[in-house]
């Protein structure tokens, strides 16, 4: 039931962040023991979404306990001193609500979404298990067996998702992104309670924490519950700036060749080393977001009109850009050979392209349509609140503030052609890159 | 002064351990708080190397601060209350004897080499810098300009070392091998005193030490000194089982391509993940150093004979596998083309041989040459009681035992070509290999 982003799902969605307009609904405050708050009001229904996310992901796990995070989200749902296992998860359901929670490299989310008056019954229950968990032994080797069999039906029956976490692996050299969220398999099976409260411990805190509310609510009954729930609570005091190993310069071009007999469709990916959304420096992370679009966005890119419409080389191609990480994070181009052509065909094609779109001016009316339909994304966004809750989330915990968002939609109609042209030279660089191909076994990679 | 050794260069020397003949000669014992104890018995000059190595090498460190255990080693020759900065090398050369350190992945030694009467005066103070070590902000200051200047001398002036270092760091997935002994240079300009007082308090304790005293001593004598200077020291009772992070499967080929205007060979290197030499479990070690003998050891070597004899395609070949290693090491093979082959060509023409090497009987000549030629080395060995003590010191840090050092020869001379070729058949899988392309800039690698 719980869910877990995967890089490469994340890489496909569509950034969509809160427009202009909705600034004002917006606010935020810190409580006096250093938990983060925000509030989107929407009285448009009479319900709340209500989000706790840490600061702790993936990729703030120690060494040999990959997976750890994610272990720990699922071992969230066990009890407490005044919660039984499975409690939270049930008292949620038969107020009307939903529950879940999810994990990415850069934090760990849990939210529920119930009517506006169940509001304080949510706090008084996620405080709870911020501080106060209480694990067994048998906890952790029934939950292990549930994220085992997770990773089997996620990845080990997946050639594409063994491809993209063996090519991961090698796009980085030394930061923890390399390694895959829910975990290499051989240290998942030696996760023990041991390694799951140390996590806890380290990073289940007021003071590493954001809560998120969203809904039919006002500032202040917001301020008042979560003073008294979660005001409350110590901060660890050990708690230290964030920082993990960051990568040494990539000054080699890296391959990556991965047969399966399963695969049914081969096909070639290019990751380059990327840049992302900086507080209070987000143009580049723009350009690539307008950059992402115009070559690989749909059916008008240039990709697409290049590889699958005139020269018919290609089935399918995309690329793909997600800017919200704590630290560098990729940049991605995808192509799917038509029948009949290699993938040393089809990347030729490709870089061909690039080079093709890299030479010529910005198709202005593109760039046009482009920003359109994302000031439109924006908007519809809007209706959604329970997904501002988590744009608002996933921008705080990747090291954005609410004032990053929000100049984020105007950000992204500012930029200019140039910026585009600047950022695709500046990131399009070999030596900084992996490109993969996934094949069937015994086909030539050469 | 202070060597590293780098794991290329240490994988290009041919191991040379002790031979059987010698074993009368070593004793080894533990003292009361876990320092274990090698001494190595040789009266034939009135010399003793002392040797103090800690189970601690850079594969130990922490994420984020790369270069530490090497940074560190500098640091034990500042001062500690009773020895002034310096001092220690100082009295070693005014008494006529020469001392020196170096660090790798599994780990980190101290040596003097001095008239034996003077073993005492080394021991009292190698004892006192194990546990008293005083470093200012100074000395953390002063000595990291010399790692850093050590690291431009060594790699960044150097292409080769930088194409290893790549190369190196997508071999390994999740093991810190796959990050340079000296450090990343990013993390190297970071690092300070608190973490190098946390890596010497964490690792440097006598029961996590060895002392290998070997030269013109008896064992008794040794035994007394080590209790009177050792033996006083606290064990670190937090000092847990050694374990780092290891690969999860490797299941997709990788390659490389560095490219440096400053390259003046370009040439093409392969690396597969490989088996070590455990305790109680060495012969797929021993059949791999016989295979990398006999691939590529020298003048008569299958790769020389047909890459640079019969098909002239390459100037120089070679194939290196060090077995010596803590956990999984790698087997590398390096074909330098002849002029006007490039370097796919010469790929092809080293897949080619080594296909060809594993579809033929192995050459009993060949093998009995070289088991006799490295039976002679380990006779010849036998000459120098240094090195021994350097062979006792690497196999113990290693995960090895007295015996296994022991039993080694023997093992390497009943090794059967079918072993051999097992061993071969089993490492020589592409999807745990790298290929690297060390190529001058604008070359063509495809």
């Amino acid at each position: 039931m719980r869910a877990l982003f995967l890089s490469f799902v994340a890489s496909l969605g569509l950034a969509l962040p809160a427009q202009a307009d909705i600034k004002d609904a917006v606010t935020s405050f810190t409580l006096e023991n250093g938990m983060d708050v925000v509030v989107i009001q929407d009285t448009r229904a009479p319900v709340v979404t209500h989000m706790v996310w840490y600061r702790a992901g993936s990729a703030d796990e120690f060494p040999g306990t990959s997976g750890v995070a994610h272990f720990l989200e699922h071992l969230l749902f066990k009890g407490t001193d005044t919660l039984a296992p499975g409690e939270l998860s049930a008292t949620v359901a038969r107020n009307g609500g939903r529950d879940n929670a999810f994990t990415s490299y850069d934090y760990t989310a849990y939210f529920q979404r119930v009517a506006a008056d169940r509001l304080e019954l949510m706090m008084q229950m996620e405080s709870d298990r911020m501080v106060n968990i209480r694990l067994s032994d048998e906890d952790i080797l029934t939950e292990r067996e549930v994220i085992i069999e997770e990773r089997n039906q996620r990845t080990e029956n997946n050639p594409g998702a063994l491809f993209r976490e063996q090519k991961n692996a090698a796009q980085y050299l030394n930061h923890r992104y390399g390694i895959p969220v829910i975990g290499w398999r051989h240290e998942m099976v030696t996760l023990d309670l041991d390694a799951a409260l140390e996590y806890y411990e380290r990073f289940y805190a007021p003071n590493n924490a954001i809560l998120v509310v969203a809904g039919d609510v006002t500032p202040e009954s917001v301020k008042a519950l979560a003073e008294q729930y979660y005001g409350v609570l110590e901060p660890n005091p050990e708690l230290t700036e964030r920082a993990r190993p960051i990568e040494p310069p990539q000054t080699a071009e890296r391959r990556v060749i991965f047969r399966d007999a399963r695969v049914a469709q081969p096909y070639v990916s290019r990751s380059y080393l990327a840049p992302e959304r900086d507080a209070g420096a987000q143009r580049e992370a723009a350009a690539l977001t307008l950059l992402a679009e115009l070559l690989g966005g749909g059916t008008t890119s240039y990709l697409t009109e290049r590889l699958q419409f005139d020269t018919q080389k290609a089935v399918y191609t995309g690329a793909f850009y997600d800017g919200e990480s704590f630290d560098d994070t990729s940049f991605t181009v995808i192509v799917v050979p038509a029948d009949g052509v290699s993938l040393p065909e089809a990347e030729a094609a490709m870089d061909e392209a690039m080079q093709s779109f890299l030479s010529k001016p910005i198709d202005m009316e593109a760039l046009a349509r482009i920003k359109m339909q994302i000031r439109a994304a924006q908007i519809y966004a809007r209706d959604d609140v329970g997904n501002l809750a988590n744009v608002y989330g996933s921008a705080l915990t990747s090291g954005l503030t609410v004032a990053d968002v929000q100049e984020w939609p105007d950000i992204l109609q500012s930029i200019t052609p140039d910026e585009i042209i600047a950022a695709a030279k500046s990131v399009f660089n070999l030596d900084r890159s992996v490109t993969g191909y996934l094949m069937k076994e015994k086909e030539d990679a050469s």
